[in-house]
């Protein structure tokens, strides 16, 4: 057994609980690229708020957009209360999220003024689809306006004291993306799981129309991830570069 | 003030003694480039060794190089007493150092075994000079054969588990260097400059001949370190990413 | 000292004036990133022109926006006047950059074609904020609008010849920049710093709120860029790699 | 000779007839980029069809923007015929692609669901102009889009299957593109440059009033590209790496 | 189904038999990386031979050197029988391989001579262990002396024509490797895992003593490689780009 | 006509002569990769040193490898003659350099003590064989070890003051190379072709046997690469990035 496991991690600690924000495209691509370890967060007290920009009203071949909508958002709240974590989507239909609009980031900043995350987890700014790569920038973009006093934003919450860091959470796949950092979420599979079963719109058209067991790609993904970093089951993140959002403390869990 | 600063790291909380070897090229080299680090992870409590690879003999002009070789294991040992880190010479002459050598694998396996260290420091593949570049290649080679119970070695000391997590520091000047990790080095600038100034042989002859402040090109590089991460003084380090050391929770302190 | 400045550079020989273009996001960015260089370029006898895309009027928590934004226009042209260059605003609103805007285009257009630039200096594509990156994706994109006959422009100078090109100065902090030229600004730190000491909206804001000394900030870049090319005070810089962009000759001062 | 050539590729058999789609942005980049290819995938049997997003209306100095519309238009199924390819024209303004606008999405999503290529070649997201990059942006967000059954677009083709593979052509002069498929296009090199000579409103003005022999451009790039694969003649390029579009299979012929 | 499978590869269509070499580093490190893919050369009618450059004497903690050495020389030979592959050791012990090693060199070039490879698969240059890296840089450099007539080897066998492409496959646990082709090895996941048990002094070992099942790290890699580019497994390479290596065509399977 | 050429660069002026020593693997690989470079630097009035490394003794299929040595050594003094450069052989057998031998890095010391270079050109760390990857790396290591005082070389010339920069020329058929500077050798395209011509032995062969036209092949690299920076004929280089060895002024002519 690895003597580094010895004490608790700060985080494990209970001494401090830390507001984390995650800011996924649709409602299942959190659970996807880092469901464990919001899992693991919230299992450790830390405050979880899981945001999905598009409402994924366009995530299938049959249900139409609106119905699909409803269904997606009470998906994504039953994936949320698994892990006890606050659920808000900004509601942007599919195929439609654009960094550029000036709504979509006054939503944004509303929401990041309003939970005042420690930190933020997110897509990175390539990724297989635009609107995920949207959401990247626009996360980045509204991160730095949420601290800006005379930026008006939606709500009425006051601006936050400085840019927080960002991690990115993995591609889909794992495509094209070299993780720096590792969280360990061995403890947490099972739940992350869950999470993703809670989309079942999703996950049943796949089984039952195109025969792929995306539970199963979840899955594999962590367990490939943990067996770079010597887990059972883990997930990769790189952090953002840019200033002033270095840190010289993990915060991941 | 920044929140996050509010409980006590991992490492501070006094529960866990690690075990760092620090091993750098000449005999001043890990002082300019972890000098704050290992002040450190030495006052937090844990057990640092510093090794220098080369003995530093063709480093001056005019002092010949058997003395020269004395003068600075002296003064290794005192910048390393500073910190009550346990310094070790492999006394190679300078620009011999050659990661393919047998004999040098060997002691440095020897000392890997010896101070089973928890993660080790030392220079990135790339840097300003072959010696440098060699000895990031030769640490890396013996940090895996350490682990390799019919590998025999210098010294007595059993094989380790597994290849333990290294981190490469900055290089001199920060050239093509982009740190994924800062260490807050604010507490300890002084001591890092003390370090520094043991190596008298270094620091006066570049003062008197060149006129180069060499203490203050050293406390600016932290200075900028630390602008980019947020703190007064910092040193920046990047992970070796190869399997199995990659870890799930953070080692620098 | 070194041989290589025994002869006058080719901007030093005063044979040939050049008209350089600096384009900033905020009021006071060209003073950061490449007021030394600016400066001189300015005492060597070329014409430079800077110009800030944002007002700044959301950069004080206190000072409301529109009296900012002309307290901050007089400090920008302050800055400007120590080194005797033309200085314009674009007065877009802060967080409100954005180079798909039409308008903006034809703004910058309008000035390239105005100034005629030999070559132009902006933020690089990847930068701390949004606003900052938008620019330097704006200036790419005038600066080959600004070639093109049939493309309407603000104001009515005619067309330039070809793409000009385009030098992208440092990352607030360095971050994420590793840069391929540098620039010996010595003799110019003390005007780069009464530049950016211009600015006292917000030098003296970070120094009375947050405790922070900015032009400590901007000396300590300087002069770490300076130690990573042997000179006491340097900027760095990396040229846009794009056709027909590349040159065959050193440009930057 | 080379013994790999002894048995037929895969596209040489007749076996399997292709749907290639190539988007460019002006009515000749797709024959200055990737000519040959598309000369050779028609000579195999596929069918391909060439788009051109802009119209190309500002390409010239002296002709005016409608008439030049229109005589590119010209020009460009000119072009397409020499290889028996379908011409389409997005019919944008110059200097006006953006790969925001819903429309041209819709458009480009119309072309793809109706043609339903194997794969797509188009820019890569970096050129030497902006109108390319935002091609590069919108074929690939289309190309995802395309696959989306309640995404409305122009035309009522039904949506297709699953994103497709997308290859990225050279830049112009091959400026910072390191290829990593290339194809041998040294059978159809002369059908190249009489698909480029076919833009006369270009090349005739390139050379009269430059000096520029631009068909000489075009053939050093693939001779260059040739040079590097081991052929008279070649075109380079780069696979999009993104989820579901890597292929276990060679496309290129 | 995906159409692109509606025809035989050129691989498929029995019309080209081609000589495969694959070099690995211990007697396991092939059928780790590259064994679906060897099996499935062989299948297809290649020739496939196998080199292991160590003997992998120091791959057991109990069991000495030389026993395990003759141990795993079986092994070897029952994974390679499984897929009709010649397999031939060049028995440099464990933890001593140098690409500067004259002799290692001349016994590679004797390999490829006799082979006459159409093209080689080995490490990358970058790896988790030296002995791999340098088996890497053996080869590339053995593949050219292969050519230069008058390079004397081990062997009679004449001179090759031309250095071959080199394909290099993933790294040990994908670790910061990005492939550029892949691999369908879905039919042979199971001779891969076949391939792999074989390696008994290996596999036992970790099961017993480590509690590490590493059949399930092989085909958890494979799965994710497979997940990748849309397939039940697969496996991931990337080519070496140096002249006159580079191709016009796929060689992978 | 581009305005920036009516002034005279820095080296045309006269008033500066410089030492640029250029170090090639083979007796040609100067002439093909630098040979416009040096013969513009010495019609400028600069004193222009080649090495080769390697005597060419294997370069050839028919003639032995003694009589190769001596004509290869013949038409590498030809070559040089051709601009007046000063031409060395290190003398070290085809397939037989080696970074870390040190008789090879006394010679190159020597050799760099003699002609005291402003700067150094010479090979890319990666190339397409490993002796040219060699020379790269001991270039590095001798320019550093000639300035160190006690380090014996070849013949007795005194230590240099400080490691000199180096650029690294392109690799052959520009293969994974992104020039950062660009020479323009227009005026000297024929030169550098006659310069190649002079080694009869290598391209009278490759005529003759292969069908192979060299000089065109060189050629058509120094073409493309002046298509990259908008002139006739080019070559391309990248700085070595290491300190003390960066600049901040083109030394390039």
């Amino acid at each position: 057994m690895n003597k580094f496991g010895r004490v608790p991690k700060r985080q494990e600690t209970g001494e401090m609980m830390m507001n984390v924000l995650a800011v996924g495209c649709h409602p299942d691509d959190l659970e996807i690229g880092c469901g464990g370890t919001l899992a693991k967060l919230s299992a450790l007290g830390h405050r979880v708020t899981m945001v999905h920009v598009a409402n994924g009203d366009k995530g299938h071949a049959v249900i139409k957009p609106e119905p699909l909508r409803q269904m997606r958002a009470v998906e994504a709240q039953e994936a949320g209360a698994l892990i006890g974590a606050n659920v808000i989507s900004l509601d942007i239909p599919d195929l439609s999220v654009k960094s550029d609009n000036d709504e979509l980031i006054r939503k944004l900043v509303g929401v990041i003024r309003q939970t005042r995350p420690d930190y933020i987890i997110t897509h990175p700014p390539e990724d297989y689809m635009k609107d995920h790569m949207e959401v990247s920038k626009a996360v980045f973009d509204a991160s730095f306006s949420a601290t800006v006093p005379h930026f008006e934003a939606e709500g009425n919450a006051p601006h936050c004291d400085k840019p927080m860091p960002i991690y990115y959470m993995d591609t889909l796949a794992g495509v094209a993306f070299l993780p720096t950092e590792y969280v360990d979420i061995t403890d947490y599979i099972e739940t992350k799981i869950q999470m993703n079963n809670s989309h079942q719109s999703q996950i049943k058209w796949l089984r039952d129309h195109d025969g792929i067991d995306f539970l199963d790609f979840v899955r594999t993904v962590s367990k490939f991830r943990g067996l770079q970093c010597g887990k059972p089951y883990a997930e990769g993140f790189r952090q953002c570069t840019a200033w002033p959002r270095l840190t010289t403390e993990r915060l991941l869990p």
